[in-house]
């Protein structure tokens, strides 16, 4: 297969359709502004990160159609009709144009609030709709899972491991969300060299079972990495192996990894053995189908553990595989300047008219409620609560509007907003019936709008 | 960032820790055989598809390390004491030598039986098991739950939809995958451009919301794709959105698309108003949040649906997010030629030792048991019974043995291989600890191994 550089066409077919519509019916004049929210929490989340959002703009900011894109479609069967002249010039002169505000990368969201407001020419705004949602949810549901396990680690650290279980693109990704998300670091090499993460990594049973023992295993481990070996100790006996470990390498040895049986009995065993034989400064890594609850037993019952390898729960989000985030349309302005809120209103899949800013309150630190309201509408609170809108302008006309955020910036705002939430929001538990919820809530601007929208659609 | 145009950093650290390993301790001359093999299907699978191979493989016989892999390696603390100039050699000079035995893309497959089997230089051999791991995995999990929705859906067609709800990359892969485990065809334009896959879309709410009327908005869509126009019908009024949509293309309406509501019984009103009003071709696509489940429903109630369009299940397998293939070394070839069959004993995660064929035995065109024999030997069955080896070359010493097999072809294994499964591995219902299971046994001869294998390890 040819090697591919253009991205454009990641994307829904139905994204072209309908921007050949709006070339063929000269639509092009319109103004479409758009939002991206999460619909729904998944019962195993009180909150998400947002992340992504950078990933998404950049995308965004960079896209065009090649030659070779616009001769792509101009072949395809459900497009031929409508590739006219007219509209490979505008593919080919394609550029987004238009304005975005978001959420600074790591900040903490909840459902109904958006996360990212596109104001652009139309067919910009709605080609712009399948990446952002791709790479937003994604990058999302990583990071909201990632931030679950290493609250519950903390203050030991956690690495993700979970290559081999996640499509091979979609994991250098994952070791990127989760380190800015708080994980100390990466087994993925590649995530290492494309977004300068940590890269760590131990030894695979495949090394001690290619030599005929255990302690020639080590011992050569040893040799080759003289100061940083971390030496896998169940093949045959943890606690053997702990002994073998200590002895190879001694006061030289980093670490060890326990991937089998009972980690906390193990782990506590395994310390005892490596004080007593010559490592006490060797550290404890523990691996094999984690997750941030088998994690908090573990640390509620004070094993020893310094570092926990999370892999499948983590790249995959197990517990919650898919993030319902969508990007719907609340404003369309003409050439004339005249805007037009629109909103839906089907049952479940209701949106507010207009564009909007997040006003999120906060009392003593604390997170309170947030307020969906109209951009410059000003949230009454009461004394103590101040707010912050959480969109800012990321893009205008085109153009970045402010830089994207380093890793490390995401990594502390991460921790910094974890540290703003109610603890029961930071509950590792289900949400039930019974569970309290964030309060995310329109203004008194947005429903008067959406009470003239809706007597407007009566009759749709 | 910069372009990459490597990809052999796309693995765990910790494969390349034990190269260099390897290659200090002079053991490069040892052969080593590896198989993958899924450890335990999950609750929500009676069967996998096996897919991934052709693309694992690809990536296997072209792995290069570029100048740049190397210069990366050598400023990465974790190996930075290893990469001696004999390592950056022994790196740069990389080429997969081996032999590769695999299934054909498009088997069924079942727990504790190798999909492949590499024998190769146990530096190659240790290399490729991450990626091979996080090719087969996504694409076997991902064509696994697509076999279930297509058999549920049959003869209505489906079509992959879920771009928006996975990383943008693995959504190109999705389409591919669930197409060759007989999806129509998929929204994501990038899959029809890499793949060949029939790309096939509808029309979006923003569409019909751009325009001051339903009626508007359906007339200038049909004037823009005049014989290929699917309209979507529910963003106001659902049997109203039918009625429109059949009076603005008549018998030129393609399709509509109903992505809300109570699907069976609008699907038969909707159905209704097209046939009334002129519009008897015009085909029913549905959409939103649905799987083999509802399909199956929807079928069975016999809603006069056409196509299903599914999104999120199936880029996720939402109800199995993952699967635990593994890659295990079950032989060792030392330079003078002699054998030693390897094996783990690990409670839950024993292996067998020796290089293994699959031989299934067939009774009357359908599958009866698999055995899990050494290479050579013979499975002894019953009269009427056959059997038939899994495993077949496809790389040998470094070079393609078998052609990759087109997609076409593919998606005639998947459906033929689906005609050979006993009605009660079809079932789409979850698996309980009452439920048959498919015997999956080792032969005598691997049974043999396997005890004179762990006499030798008491003690290890």
């Amino acid at each position: 297969m040819p090697p591919v550089t253009s991205r454009a066409l990641e994307t829904d077919l139905y994204q072209l359709t309908m921007a050949a519509g709006y070339v063929h019916r000269g639509m092009t004049g319109l103004t479409a502004t758009c939002e991206l929210f999460v619909r729904r929490l998944p019962r195993t989340r009180r909150y998400l990160v947002a992340m992504g959002l950078d990933a998404a703009i950049d995308w965004l900011v960079d896209l065009r159609f090649t030659e070779e894109d616009v001769a792509f479609l101009r072949g395809l069967p459900a497009l031929a009709d409508a590739m006219t002249p007219a509209l490979c010039d505008h593919l080919l002169g394609f550029r987004f144009e238009g304005d975005v505000w978001a959420v600074e990368e790591g900040t903490v969201v909840f459902e109904n609030e958006p996360l990212l407001r596109v104001r652009a020419p139309i067919v910009q705004a709605q080609i712009a709709e399948t990446f952002l949602l791709s790479t937003i949810n994604h990058a999302t549901m990583i990071a909201s899972k990632a931030a679950r396990v290493v609250h519950a680690a903390a203050p030991a650290r956690c690495v993700e491991f979970g290559t081999r279980r996640t499509h091979p693109q979609a994991a250098v990704d994952a070791a990127r969300w989760s380190y800015a998300a708080g994980f100390a670091g990466t087994s993925n090499v590649e995530a290492g060299r494309r977004f300068g993460i940590p890269v760590l990594g131990t030894a695979a049973h495949m090394w001690t079972m290619a030599h005929p023992t255990e302690e020639q295993a080590f011992a050569h481990y040893v040799e080759t990495f003289p100061t940083a070996s971390v030496l896998l100790i169940d093949t045959y006996d943890t606690p053997r192996g702990a002994l073998r470990a200590a002895q190879a390498a001694g006061p030289k040895l980093r670490g060890v990894r326990i991937d089998s049986g009972d980690l906390d009995a193990l782990s506590r065993e395994v310390r005892h053995i490596l004080d007593g034989n010559g490592a006490p400064q060797a550290t404890i890594v523990v691996s094999g189908d984690l997750n941030e609850h088998s994690i908090a037993q573990l640390r509620a019952a004070g094993a020893p553990i310094d570092t926990f390898g999370v892999g499948t729960e983590v790249v995959t989000s197990l517990d919650a595989p898919a993030l319902s985030g969508v990007y719907k349309v609340v404003e369309l302005e003409d050439e004339a300047g005249a805007k037009r809120p629109i909103a839906k209103f089907s049952e479940g899949k209701a949106t507010f008219p207009g564009a909007h800013q997040v006003q999120r309150v906060v009392r003593d630190g604390t997170f309170v409620r947030d307020v969906v309201a109209l951009i410059d509408e000003v949230v009454p609170v009461v004394s103590g609560e101040s707010t912050e809108a959480l969109l800012g302008p990321a893009v205008r006309g085109g153009t970045r509007a402010r830089p994207v955020a380093p890793l490390a910036t995401v990594r502390e705002r991460v921790a910094a907003q974890q540290r703003s939430l109610a603890p029961w929001l930071l509950d590792l538990a289900e949400v039930t019936r019974s569970s309290p919820r964030y309060e995310v809530r329109p203004s008194a601007g947005v429903q008067r709008l959406a009470d003239a929208v809706r007597a407007r659609h009566v009759g749709g």
